[in-house]
């Protein structure tokens, strides 16, 4: 905060007012915020020099809840449903709190436009500048009790998408193995994202009426969340054995992903690791295919560490970073390889590491 | 749009790009759409004398999935990830269709705040209104393909809380009943939305370490969504045979929902409906505890025909509504009946009817 040099900063979006509430969430609007032609909003604000004065602006239907699981903010601000009187509610306590010519961080990019009109109308001589920033730096080191929720999301999701290759098919396609995918994930008590399912060759991977015959290899690469925290890996399976060279393929992943995980430790500068992965990648005879990406992962699936040059930031024990290793081959389809670590004081550790070899199916 | 006098209506919610869409959204985004600093934002526009040149503002990599489904809308237009890029697409698609000085309704209390702030600074000559209350009255009235999908996913959720009331032990709590009603909702091919778990005496409904006791009443009140189309019903169970009382209570409930289902019919004003409800519900010795709710549901929870007066709505067929009679009663706890009717020609049909009765526990 001071480095943005803000009075007061303001969590809108639903993963970072999780993040500063230890958790808090009214459950009723977890999934879905749409509600009559407005949206619910809550806001969670903590000034700069006084935190003890911070403040959630909520619906009066949640105190049960906030009661019940203990929620730490001190002042509880009560606003009707919809976005303008949370708008309204939230200007009404930054006055009163004597905050109303200073500047103040909101996050712009999840604050609904009528929402921000109204604050502006109503705090006319505040300035308000993205918190974004601020917050995602917060969050870049995680704490023991955020790796614990990452390692079992990771390991979860890994055993996810295991569980949907071994059930898989000749012919199925790869919607309804996403669908599969999906019910795996939620029956290991997370929220589902997403699931890409590749057969190939062939690189649609959206879920589609694309079947998944015997010969073929396939990828999914799925994303699921445990309290925020969000996991991604992909792993490669075939029906049938796979051909040389999709074993080639799958080996120089696994190799690229190896090499840049040896080399993970504090200290190390984030674009000298993206080199190295880089420089790995397009080591192979078949390196026109490749692609190498490496970002920061936590609530948000990328943040920082950035890696992308000119950038200087460096590693930290307590940093997640998801690694990617793709080939994109024309006449055996899209091998790939993601998998996160968790920087330690030494090196790293494995998330999920289940199910990186082939999975072979019939 | 005329009635708004618009030029060019704006989709940006997740709900509404996909009643315009006819059901498309970008799988990759349908649960979560942050990334890095900013979220995914798709625009899905309709010139009001031009639906030939309707566009949909997408990222590069929507387009497999577009191409696969076929997607109606003529002109795509690309944009990179994040709303500020969103925004800059869509500034220039108004520009390129001489629409930079007209009247643009966007779905304001959706829209993220720094993306309506490049929209104005790009097109500081068009005025932009809020499309809510336009896309709200085109989804007043539920096309035959509506109502099956929301037909079949009140029954789905029937069925899903029937089977999380007769899966429960004496002395589970409410957090793990919602557990499992979610998953039960999940199972039946629907996302979860929330579940509200009630044992009583005792009024909190958010899921908790509070334990259903035989001898106990307990409510699952649940909304799960298929395609966006929203299911939302409450129902009843008891640990053991329910107190004399508590029967009088759930059969109030259900003589006053079956009295309100009973004057439905095309040509009715919905507040003239809300009074026979409401006069019903006052006609008991315990009315001091009663409420009682209409409300129209389709996509959005809460959605015309809006029932409140003043307001001279009358009911037309296609309309759905939901109905709720509550008793909150302090020696028996929480009763309450919602279920969801459909306006038909001659009268309704029930959804998702299962399960009104009590379901009794061991």
């Amino acid at each position: 905060m001071r480095s943005a040099d803000v009075s007061l900063v303001i969590a809108n979006s639903r993963h970072n007012v999780r993040y500063l509430s230890g958790g808090y969430y009214y459950h009723f609007h977890l999934n879905s915020t749409r509600m009559a032609r407005s949206q619910y909003l809550p806001f969670l604000g903590i000034p700069r020099h006084a935190p003890e004065k911070s403040f959630y602006v909520q619906r009066p239907d949640e105190s049960g809840q906030i009661e019940a699981e203990g929620l730490w903010i001190p002042v509880r601000v009560e606003a009707l449903r919809g976005t303008l009187t949370a708008a309204s509610s939230l200007a009404g306590r930054i006055r009163g709190m004597g905050l109303a010519h200073s500047r103040i961080a909101l996050e712009l990019p999840f604050l609904p436009a009528d929402a921000f009109l109204a604050l502006r109308a109503e705090l006319p001589d505040a300035e308000f500048v993205d918190a974004t920033p601020l917050l995602e730096a917060l969050r870049t080191i995680k704490s023991e009790g955020e790796l614990l929720i990452m390692r079992q999301a990771y390991a979860n999701l890994a055993e996810a998408i295991h569980a949907a290759f071994i059930a898989s098919r000749p012919g199925e396609t790869t919607m309804e193995i996403a669908g599969r995918t999906e019910l795996e994930i939620e029956r290991r008590g997370m929220s589902f994202l997403f699931a890409l399912v590749c057969a190939g060759p062939g690189f649609l991977r959206a879920p589609s009426s694309a079947r998944w015959e015997p010969g073929q290899i396939l990828h999914i690469d799925a994303g699921g969340s445990d309290r925020e925290y969000i996991a991604d890996i992909c792993r490669m399976a075939c029906m049938g054995e796979p051909s040389p060279l999709a074993k080639e393929l799958h080996g120089a992943c696994i190799e690229v992903q190896d090499l840049v995980r040896s080399k993970v430790k504090p200290g190390l500068r984030c674009c000298d690791l993206l080199e190295i992965g880089e420089k790995a990648s397009r080591s192979y005879p078949f390196s026109q295919y490749a692609r190498f990406v490496i970002h920061g992962i936590g609530m948000v699936p990328y943040e920082p560490p950035v890696f992308l040059p000119p950038n200087e930031s460096t590693l930290e024990a307590g940093m997640v970073l998801s690694i990617e290793t793709d080939f994109i081959h024309p006449e055996v389809g899209h091998v790939k390889i993601e998998d996160a670590v968790a920087v330690t004081e030494d090196g790293c550790e494995g998330f999920g590491d289940k199910g990186r070899e082939w999975t072979i199916i019939g």
